[in-house]
């Protein structure tokens, strides 16, 4: 028996898991993050875990294939980093610094969006698609495209940037990215929230907030949740009914309509796969996803748009990790 | 020596070159495009130009490498053919029908825009880049992305359709393809021209042409035109300082700057070529292109961004199916 350690390096946590080559989860577990001096605290720990947990387990060197980390910022093809803000590291290899620290056991990186988008391929939702795109909808809108088995990671690393991809003109608010208009900015899980917001503000999805300004749409449910209202409770409303929900949520989903057409219109993959804390409304938002989709790729029939669920939930970091060496 | 055969099959005529695997170009020529029998009279006739052009140089069977095929539609993975509107052809495997006519010699099909980018890389502006994404603004905008040497086929045929990439929300007039605001309605040779109309006829490059209204700006260069105005015009007035002009090919540079700012983001290549006949005033396109392109870019360092113009002109179609079959 062969195994895998599949790592996800996040802001706060470092998640750990211990796969056998077939894929099978056999035990996983996390540490806090612990950033400075250039993400070494970071790679010294991981290695620790790794040879605590071979210790454990019984593992000899040679039995495991590889190490693999997910890194939440740009990874270029040949394994070095860009800059992750979130870790305060920027540049180096670091599944050769692992590599390094674990006697020359394999290890190699690759950005978090496009390795959950490899994980789906091989441990999930997307096992039978050679070339797929997923989209992560959480606080940001990550993306991953798979052709024939190969993260397209591109020349800058931007490659499967789908969060970034400008699908509106004339927004005044600006994205992460310095962009304005990008696809995150209204079908995020906060950009669903600012367009629901929008909508109950001034009845358009366009025109930002005013503090100062009387809502247009006081009694309407999204306005009496104020702050707390989350991008579930826009599902759940769309769900329930409400019509200025439905409205935000759909023009949500046309934005992100905009942004895979382009994905269909370049790539071209056999399967989209919506994954992130928001998919967990998925029949909700897939059949206006599908619809306006249907309509920005006309040169497609309908019904070979292939959306899916994604599967792997919270473990898409770690199985992304270790789909990097799968056989 | 070893020879390649390219054939670029149009709607009005086929052309033909015999190549050496260098890559030189020998001979070309070109034959109408006889239409009819589902293609099997197109197939006749480049089976019988090929035989006797290697009766003419007296090169044997063996010594021909391949016969490369580009055709005006969707070609997909394994060969086989959608439907090309412009030849009546729908179905089957060209490469498979020209292979048996003449006595195996080997033969492969690629959609036109797919091939000349290819062309580009191997042949052309391209080489040295393993990566990159050919667009050809001419009647249309037909484009091409390549990874790592291989065309971006894709699972319906759709990949690198960057003509149809949806640009603008709010476009009264339909796309050929059956869509609105795609790419291809500003950034053609004919969406220029419409564009710099609606500036002339409306200052709005988004307000179609009332055939019934008096122009509002009757008196400029693009007016006094009027249906004789080409694209050529349009960046020809917009050299010399005509600022209506430089206004609408702005606008449409920018329609093209989304599209491949959303190519950037997706496929990421190492550098955008422009071909087509459009590309003539490259000189005037670029700095608009590149200044929108970077607005729209903003994770890739504007100095990355490789805008260069397409080298092998009326030869593209010719040298990218000779492509298909270079070493």
């Amino acid at each position: 028996m062969r195994y895998i350690f599949g790592i996800d390096v996040g802001g706060t946590t470092i998640k750990a898991g211990l796969f056998e080559e077939s894929g099978k989860l056999l035990k996983k577990w996390s540490i806090p993050t612990r950033k400075g001096e250039n993400g070494a605290l970071i790679y010294d720990d991981i290695a620790a875990e790794v040879t605590k947990a071979m210790a454990e387990a019984g593992i000899p060197k040679e039995d495991v294939l590889g190490v693999g980390l997910t890194m939440p910022g740009p990874v270029y093809e040949d394994g070095c980093l860009g800059a992750c803000a979130n870790l305060s590291v920027k540049g180096g290899d670091p599944g050769k610094e692992i590599s390094g620290r674990l006697s020359g056991i394999p290890s190699r990186a690759e950005n978090d969006a496009n390795a959950a988008a490899l994980g789906e391929q091989k441990m999930g939702a997307g096992k039978g698609y050679r070339s797929l795109c997923m989209v992560t909808l959480g606080t940001g809108v990550g993306g991953g495209i798979i052709l024939k088995g190969t993260v397209v990671v591109g020349k800058h690393g931007t490659g499967g940037e789908i969060g970034h991809i400008p699908v509106m003109d004339g927004e005044k608010e600006h994205c992460g990215c310095g962009g304005s208009g990008c696809c995150e900015q209204y079908a995020s899980a906060t950009g669903i929230v600012r367009v629901a917001k929008r909508m109950a503000a001034n009845g358009d999805p366009m025109i930002p907030l005013d503090p100062g300004k009387a809502f247009q749409y006081p009694e309407s449910e999204i306005a009496k949740r104020g702050d707390s209202l989350s991008a579930k409770d826009v599902c759940d409303l769309a769900r329930s009914g409400d019509e200025l929900a439905l409205r935000a949520l759909s023009f949500s989903m046309e934005q992100l309509a905009k942004a895979l057409a382009v994905v269909a219109y370049t790539a071209d993959p056999e399967a989209f796969l919506i994954g992130g804390g928001v998919s967990a409304a998925f029949d909700v938002l897939e059949p206006l996803l599908r619809q306006k989709l249907a309509g920005y790729t006309t040169l497609i029939d309908e019904k070979d748009l292939v959306i899916l669920p994604a599967k792997l939930g919270n473990d898409a970091g770690i199985c992304g990790a270790a789909a990097l060496f799968l056989p």
